[in-house]
């Protein structure tokens, strides 16, 4: 017997009861029954996102509602902030010159967050520039950006935040009416434990009063045909209402969690890992270390083939699924996801799976060392 | 107690042991367990769409694909002609302006077919058209266009043939490579029995010639890229996972029925309908009914709210869902569908309904005629 467990960035492990949902029936999206259930949704998506704004549902992944973004604000031409701090960092970029938008990159080097500074620069250098688009956390990298601080050079400026929170909403603190975050996005197969194949965007007043302007072209992701229907609990085209039934059972379960113990839940995780990665003597590769996914140096001793055996071997010999690094990446990093359905005996089964194929590899391990750092990190927190 | 019944155009009712997929974990889709899925879900697709193309599974509903269709196989200021019979054939238009596309519209009184004749003369009007865009059945009105006929005219003229078959495939015989059809596209909530999610989309090498030409901005929707990653049974962002796991079993259970099978349980289930209307007295709405859908005017000693009503008190007294007419026939007609998880006692079922409904609102029913209707047409097929 090999159980399989999923410590990735997404899809991530589903609660038996959400999964429980998707053996009932699909109710039909014309109806008054949907329409009580997707009001639920709504109300829990606004609690998530903190903000009074409609939270709309698409029925697409994350990077649908990140071309949403691009496609309804701007138009061909217009000069826009790409924070790339790894792969996602990059897809805003590709993104936006997909729409003819003139991009200003700020490539920073793999690992490390964007710098306030250095953002402070770019905004004076591109004095049309209408807006930042970033990632809260960078999931190829593992690095945390410090969104308070670019949302508030944003708002000083006078420049739209677009904020991937893709992996971030319901792990860590992002207060969007509160901070002034005017574009927030997410995906169902994060935080929110659904399956993948729906994303969900919340505009700021300002960000609305752009998409009224944006001159790209858009059908399936118009947002302000979307916020017609959905604020009469209804959608623009047939939604994924599956995963809508679950949702309102696995956002239920977060919102008795309550917002402040997910947050430290997170914390606290993601300190068992670090603390683990440290006592099995991992280098952390990010020097921003995100609450939601660690990322550790493949040591030295290791060629980049043998780097990805260590994750092959957890999934393989183990059924722990990890993932290891993209592209440049490759063989040179491991990501250990601690987010969504996920504790702190979740975090002690995969770093427990790590001793044992770094083991398998001829590294040496003293059996227990990672797996009792969690657990001493999670007693003292 | 009142058992729901869904004899909708999408979502159709889902098979109980497809349904009970959906509660298993979902699968990680960077892994070998996920492509050995995801090729068997291509190889049911190709089956399905009797084409030795690549079917591209999409993570949208049906309008992201039919976007998808147009955004990358024309560039803006190209011509294109609509057969516009319906709503939906409205909504290739609108997605056809959307991209800057000249569009010459063939605008078809509702409840009637394309004629060849008037796609004939529109061809010699509009030598510079490079497609027409149409519906094979369209759900609006429940009228079935002459798929082949148009498939020809567009082949002997040059044009691709751009065929919205989201309520057509694995209902009636739409043989894509023998016919030559350019563009085929379905629907996950549709025949193939599954929540809404995904869509489906095939492409001829003509039409891939084409994409290679498009200058329309696409990023979630770029089917070159999608096409790069399927052939590897990977897609290019993470994907509709646990729509993909259900749609393994319910093409399987297609697939043990076989196409013939299909296109005559769907012929059966449309004359078993036709022939209750005709023993209600009730008069059919298209002069040319499809296999996938009947669609019947309400008797004109209803009101319109009184139409409206009929389909309510199937609703809400009996459980039973049906659609009636969008936008101008709202009130004026009521269509019942029958493909997808649905046999002649889904059928009867669906008429017994409409029966009492009818009764309930005073028109003269001899309860049991529209049923015995449906029996005696079955009986004979």
């Amino acid at each position: 017997m090999k159980k399989i467990r999923l410590l990735t960035p997404g899809p991530t492990a589903i609660p038996e009861q959400v999964l429980s949902k998707f053996a009932e029936p699909v109710i039909h999206h014309r109806t008054s029954l949907f329409e009580a259930k997707f009001k639920q949704l709504q109300d829990h998506l606004k609690w998530l996102f903190q903000t009074r704004q409609e939270v709309l549902t698409l029925t697409c992944t994350g990077t649908g509602a990140m071309e949403s973004a691009v496609a309804n604000l701007f138009s061909p031409g217009d000069e826009v902030i790409v924070a790339n701090i790894g792969k996602f960092g990059e897809r805003w970029t590709k993104i936006a010159k997909t729409y003819q938008l003139q991009v200003h990159e700020i490539l920073v080097e793999r690992g490390h967050a964007l710098s306030l500074s250095v953002l402070e620069s770019k905004l004076k250098e591109c004095p049309n520039a209408k807006a930042v688009l970033f990632q809260a956390s960078e999931t190829s990298t593992g690095a945390l950006n410090p969104v308070k601080g670019i949302v508030e050079l944003c708002k000083k400026n006078g420049l739209l935040s677009v904020c991937d929170g893709i992996t971030a909403v319901g792990i860590l603190d992002l207060p969007m009416d509160e901070w002034g975050i005017d574009v927030l996005i997410t995906g169902s197969q994060k935080a929110l434990m659904l399956p993948p194949g729906l994303a969900f965007i919340a505009l700021s007043d300002r960000a609305w009063s752009n998409a009224e302007k944006s001159k790209c072209p858009k059908f399936y992701f118009d947002l302000l045909r979307e916020k017609k229907m959905q604020e009469k609990q209804q959608t623009a085209w047939t939604p994924g209402i599956s995963l809508i039934q679950g949702g309102v059972e696995s956002l239920g379960m977060l919102r008795e969690e309550g917002l402040p113990a997910i947050f430290k839940r997170h914390e606290v995780l993601a300190r068992c890992t670090r603390s683990a990665a440290e006592a099995l003597g991992l280098e952390l590769f990010s020097s921003a270390p995100s609450p939601v996914l660690t990322t550790v140096k493949v040591p030295t001793r290791f060629s980049v083939d043998e780097g990805k055996k260590i994750q092959k071997i957890m999934q393989e010999k183990y059924g722990v699924i990890i993932t290891g690094g993209q592209d440049e990446l490759q063989g040179r990093i491991l990501r250990l996801s601690h987010f969504g359905y996920c504790d702190v005996f979740d975090v002690a089964t995969g770093i427990g799976a790590l001793e044992l194929a770094l083991n398998d590899l001829a590294y040496p391990v003293e059996f227990g060392k990672g797996v009792g750092a969690v657990l001493k990190a999670f007693h003292q927190a």
